[in-house]
């Protein structure tokens, strides 16, 4: 089938990227991790493309986290550093984490003496070394161990396994969604926390040469966590509504769209477009106001106010703008990781015309 | 790579169908339609899976319902009778829907003289005959023409149209999510509607041959809609924590689980599996009580209480369980349609043995 040259031959819904705001997106980040000798290694769950991991690597990145293992396989091409930021549990997992290359460095982020056991049981087995951080909990309460002490344990046990290496500690500031002049005191307890976890290493003789953190809301504030040595955003490479709702972007930094086209104006005070949950998906603003699940690239006024699985439905009751059916609009979805995920390609465009097409490479295949 | 043969040797997270559930709940609703001479087109935007959709004309389906061309492509493969419960908008989607084999007839479901016009104009040109629904509003306020003249104006512009054949009125009651026995007055005014519209049809002289409606929360009181030839159920075939909430099937007629693996227990009162918004999606339970994203298939009392893209947060407060890390569980979605489009494939099972793989073929591809 021949690729369409532009963005007006594209099928709707389409997952469209600006070119030219994603490498703003890029320098941007490239440029803040070089201010502050802070390594940059960008989790690629959010292109899941190993061409756009290129460019981040071209860009001074010593490697990529991951959260699955389709993701490592896959960017086991383009990086020989990698960070599966999930701990691996069963064989099948095992045994394909230590089926990567020898040429890639790997490091684990875990959270449990059983991952750790099983983990450096079967690298030994295999004659290799996983490196391995200690997941901490500084906040989130997702995954991640609170307790200093508690983690200082499992550390030592790490330092004391055939198999693996301790390299350090990792957590995720996923609860941080202040906007970025509001993180200050956020900051300051995560700061407190984490030093109080590097004491305990320092008290056990462990090292931490590694300490990984960053998301992209923080990102930019990540020089105010003392001890940090590497930020992890996935993000920021397109952005997305609840980025630029909470600040830690601009509207025109958003890069990413689902490009849609109007299908029915029978129901009067809205217009129905052809990108519903699965092309933009149900994700809600968080840590912002706000409703609806996306907006209008060109008129963020006009929301996607509900949504079916194939329909969006905008809402106009704010505006004047009356679109005919065939209008085609790009809509910035609340969060671009998900949408990103929904599709099998993304189109790279300047302007009109389509520069860039991309698989979706390591999107959900026995991940 | 060889395919596992147990439940216990697939990779999590992976989509599991109860093979025993899914042919109860298919015989169930082949039987309701029988025993109430109701023809019924499932739609398929559910499983997406030609050979499902074969196990349902099987049992007496006269043909298939759609959204996406992409489904009608590959649905093409095993039925001769397609509805696109879509309007076809832009000259790329006109020429797909005119490319599907001269075997199989179309039929269309549109809410505007735009959609009509366009259609009928294609379909002249490439010497072929696609018929035409009305798609009505009957108080979902999504897409359709709830104006009985208006809609009625739009099928005497389809019957005198070329290219085009007008076959009836199509309406979905997606508004209606009470349980099976409180629907009685929804029902009456949905019926007392379609009423109105079915005479405004009739007053210009104009056919409704097939009149089309049904969804799974209201498939098995369809008789109660006066009129009505014909049900759309898509749902029933997997059945939901949706579904089950309002009483449209029992908790033991969900047939679709997401087999997920416990990560980590470090945070205190909650488990987390690696199935998360990347496997089950984010869709809230509607027209019924209770929170978090989906349930365990075994304990429904423990639900997933929050989700990010690759952790599901089991929540323990109101369970005695309390699972170890690589123990597995079953979780039943809230919304089963989403959570499908978001795997490649099913795993089709009877107790831990593996009978059935299944690619979600339709899933979206230009769609």
């Amino acid at each position: 089938m021949q690729q369409p040259q532009t963005l007006t031959g594209l099928t709707t819904p389409a997952a469209v990227v600006d070119l030219d705001r994603m490498t703003a997106n890029l320098d941007r980040m490239a440029a803040y991790a070089a201010r502050h000798g802070v390594a940059h290694r960008p989790h690629v769950k959010t292109h899941k493309i190993p061409a756009l991991a290129s460019e981040q690597i071209r860009r001074g990145c010593p490697g990529l986290t991951v959260a699955t293992l389709r993701e490592a396989e896959v960017m086991a091409h383009v990086s020989d550093d990698l960070l599966l930021a999930y701990p691996p549990v069963g064989a099948e997992k095992l045994r394909r984490l230590l089926a990567l290359p020898d040429s890639v460095r790997v490091t684990v982020g875990l959270d449990s003496a059983e991952v750790l056991d099983a983990l450096a049981a079967a690298a030994a087995a295999a004659g290799r070394t996983i490196g391995v951080l200690i997941e901490l909990d500084l906040g989130m309460h997702r995954v991640g161990i609170a307790d200093p002490r508690a983690a200082a344990e499992l550390a030592a046990r790490a330092a004391h396994a055939r198999g693996v290496e301790l390299r350090g500690v990792m957590f995720y500031p996923g609860h941080i969604r202040e906007p970025a002049g509001d993180q200050h005191a956020a900051l300051q307890r995560l700061s407190d926390d984490l030093a109080a976890h590097l004491a305990a290493l320092r008290d056990l003789g462990l090292p931490a040469t590694l300490v990984s953190g960053g998301s992209t809301p923080t990102a930019f504030q990540s020089h105010h966590v003392a001890g940090i040595t590497e930020i992890r955003p996935g993000t920021y490479i397109f952005n997305d509504r609840t980025t630029a709702a909470i600040d830690a972007c601009a509207w025109s930094d958003c890069a990413y769209t689902i490009l849609a086209t109007v299908v029915s104006t029978a129901v009067p005070g809205q217009a129905v477009v052809d990108a519903g949950s699965k092309a933009i998906n149900r994700e809600e603003l968080r840590g912002a106001a706000g409703g609806g699940f996306g907006a209008l690239l060109d008129r963020p006024d006009v929301v996607v106010r509900a949504m079916s699985e194939e329909h969006g439905l905008l809402d106009l009751s704010v505006s004047d703008w009356r679109p005919r059916i065939g209008d085609r609009v790009r809509i910035v979805p609340n969060h671009v990781c998900i949408s990103v995920n929904l599709h099998r390609e993304l189109w790279g465009v300047r302007g009109d015309r389509i520069d860039a097409y991309w698989e979706v490479e390591a999107r959900g295949w026995r991940s």
